[in-house]
């Protein structure tokens, strides 16, 4: 793309703006301090620009002046070198009069009704709004519906009596952090801009390159935000479809596991997807609902959408249906049975527990009438949630704890279990990881 | 998996087998000479062993031992080459009593009703029965649902009084041909292998070891269908989320071909799926069908295959639909405008026909009272076809003719088009691919 050049206006904005990018003298703000927020402020940090965090959590923003990282995979190391180079965190939004720059990431959850909940992003644009002034650039990184950065965040900014894209930027950038990947970090992995005019795409390109080894322009914030949901829709419907074919397969008597690892010897043309006990985390049960939810305005339908959301947030209640259908083979009811449940944490090797399958798995069993515990390397004790409420803690896992439960399901593959004694110990186990591929252990059953 | 090795009668045909393919000793049948068949007796030549081709169409048999080749990637040249070194054709299926090995690799295609249509197979195993003798390996390779090597294969050998494993052998091993790749051959692709029995797994993983690079044994016949139905299944589906995809982005004035390239950006977690005019060849609008037929004896149903047919079967109509709009919005009527397909194989540099969308959307330009005409540089002549009958050869693509044409539409990208003369003559360009991104002349649509 490329931009004309007359002196105007938004060029002497723009170009004031590059110029202090330049000379790393921008002021960077970044609203939301959590699984992306506090790894984007450690990555902008080590460029030498000041940044500032906003959280509304006062507790959160006083642990991490105290230098304490609030997420599991940054240590509080990371913090403490942060703080020494002059990071700090506020709950005072008035502060971002302050910024240069203002990136937001906050949660955009789904209502009970799953509908797009934009409250964390509106909230934080009312908070800002008074504080909004020429030369500034916001960034939106929540994953949220094609729009919304136009219709949404756009308002705020007319009001103010900013013109975007002449004395003000905004632009879209969608976050794409992947807690536990030990090949890329925030800095490695490609960021898609979108800006809402060339001098916001311009001024965005130039700020994610300063910290991001490669920036990807995209025509505008609404291309941006859909290129995101496409992500997060690629995997739900592939997840989606291998749950569907577990259904089918465990009827069949085929393990689909052997199947998906043979079908991944092809060289072109297949990528292996694995089935679950449900999906969680805090985008892949979420982000396409938003489309669904924008889809519907247009008319449009999104099919394949809505049934893999429905096929996977069935299969917390098919790992039930699989244990009280191995448990009746060994003449046992699921009422009043001991169930451990191995791994709690939404996928393997994190502590994150958003909208994980185990909680649903364990309130089902619960429902049932079952006795359970649970077992998590990563998650010591059972986290406060909205929705769930669990007191207990981590079972230490030993030949004896183990041979106390009538069945034990595994539902998070962590890498620092010990599977070999899980599967000698169990009376009864129930995979629904594929973990005991090919194994023939007479008390293994599969879900 | 391990043999356990008692010496017995399944261990004396067994070691007779093994030591045959040892020195090279193996006559091996191949029924089906079309574009399975002949890769694979190629490649089979290659090794010294003695290869004898069958097929019920006598034209095929003659034009083989001529030394021509039926099929467009395989060049006569190899065909003159295999038949130096013994390679024949034959109708006669009572030569089938030659033969160590029998690989059957015939079509199995759907019927109008979109089930199975077992025929070819059915009459292959007629024609063979009274020929199949101790000792003999029979491997199918017709793609089809988890089950039909034992349950349809397997009573023909019970009727001719063999035993399965111990006097005869019985395997499945799908082919994974993709014409027109230019990186992988039947060679250097993994071979899926199942057995009927250890004994069959064991004699099919060594003859085809002799001639594919990578063996992969799977537990069961019927595992090794599947898989091959899977990874049809895997492309049918994302196929049909990108078409969906692209319905919706159509009406948002979002380019999905952008969405799909920024989101393959990210190193991890997508994979890119493009959206087309529909799906064609042997393979994606087929095989899943097959697995939904088989599907409902388990009472399941396989939605995500029935929803991906649904919208990949739709995309014709949809394409027609853009180009009324597109026609329409320069005062045109389709009916009595002059319409140019551009590409009719199936998919790109391939002169496959089989199921190709283009045939779908020339049929429906036709009952809309278009005049269609066509430009195909891999299919000079437009081939008779079981269910389509259109009079045509293909328009040479000059400034002149592109300029006689309402309206041209881009159905199959060959790389041999020349797609900057294309835009620049067309009066109206419709572009189902793609191929155009980024372009904004003002006679280009998207579909």
């Amino acid at each position: 793309m490329k931009i004309k050049h007359h002196e105007t206006l938004e060029d002497n904005y723009l170009r004031k703006f590059l110029g202090k990018l330049e000379t790393n003298s921008v002021n960077v703000g970044i609203i939301g301090l959590g699984y992306v927020g506090i790894p984007l402020a450690a990555t902008i940090c080590t460029t030498g620009m000041q940044v500032l965090g906003f959280d509304i959590d006062t507790n959160r923003v006083d642990e991490i002046n105290a230098g304490k990282s609030p997420i599991r995979h940054i240590s509080s190391q990371v913090i403490g070198d942060m703080r020494l180079g002059g990071f700090s965190a506020t709950f005072d939004f008035s502060r971002v009069s302050e910024c240069d720059v203002v990136i937001i990431c906050v949660p955009t959850p789904l209502t009970k009704q799953r509908e797009p909940d934009l409250s964390f992003v509106v909230a934080t644009m009312n908070a800002i709004a008074p504080w909004l002034s020429k030369g500034q650039l916001v960034a939106l990184e929540s994953t949220t519906w094609p729009g919304t950065t136009e219709e949404v965040l756009g308002p705020y900014f007319h009001n103010a009596g900013l013109s975007i894209g002449r004395d003000a930027f905004l632009i879209y950038s969608p976050e794409r952090e992947d807690p536990g990947n030990e090949y890329f970090s925030t800095r490695s992995i490609p960021r898609v801009v979108g800006g809402m005019t060339e001098s916001c795409l311009t001024a965005g390109v130039a700020l994610y390159g300063k910290f991001v080894d490669k920036v990807v322009p995209v025509r505008s914030t609404r291309t941006a935000e859909l290129v995101k949901i496409l992500e997060n829709t690629h995997r739900a419907v592939n997840i989606g479809l291998m749950n569907e074919m577990k259904v089918l397969t465990d009827r069949m008597g085929i393990d689909i596991f052997e199947i998906v690892d043979a079908a991944a010897t092809k060289p072109f043309g297949f990528t292996p997807y694995y089935p679950g006990p449900g999906v969680g985390g805090h985008c892949i049960p979420i982000d396409p609902s938003y489309l669904t939810w924008k889809a519907r305005e247009y008319g449009v339908h999104t099919r394949f959408i809505e049934l893999a959301s429905e096929i996977n947030a069935g299969m917390p209640e098919y790992v039930v249906s699989r244990l009280i259908s191995a448990l009746n083979a060994n003449g046992k009811a699921l009422k009043g049975a001991r169930v451990l449940a191995l791994g709690i944490a939404y996928k393997r090797d994190v502590d994150d527990m958003r909208e994980s399958p185990s909680v649903f798995v364990m309130e089902h069993l619960t429902k049932w009438g079952a006795e359970v515990a649970y077992s998590d390397p990563c998650v010591p004790v059972f986290p406060e949630m909205r929705e769930h409420h669990f007191k207990l803690t981590s079972v230490d896992l030993t030949p004896e704890t183990l041979a106390e439960f009538d069945a034990v399901v595994l539902l998070t593959d962590h890498s620092r279990f010990d599977y070999e004694m899980i599967i000698s110990h169990s009376r009864l186990l129930l995979d629904t990881r594929g973990k005991y591929r090919g194994c023939s252990a007479p008390n293994l059953y599969r879900a």
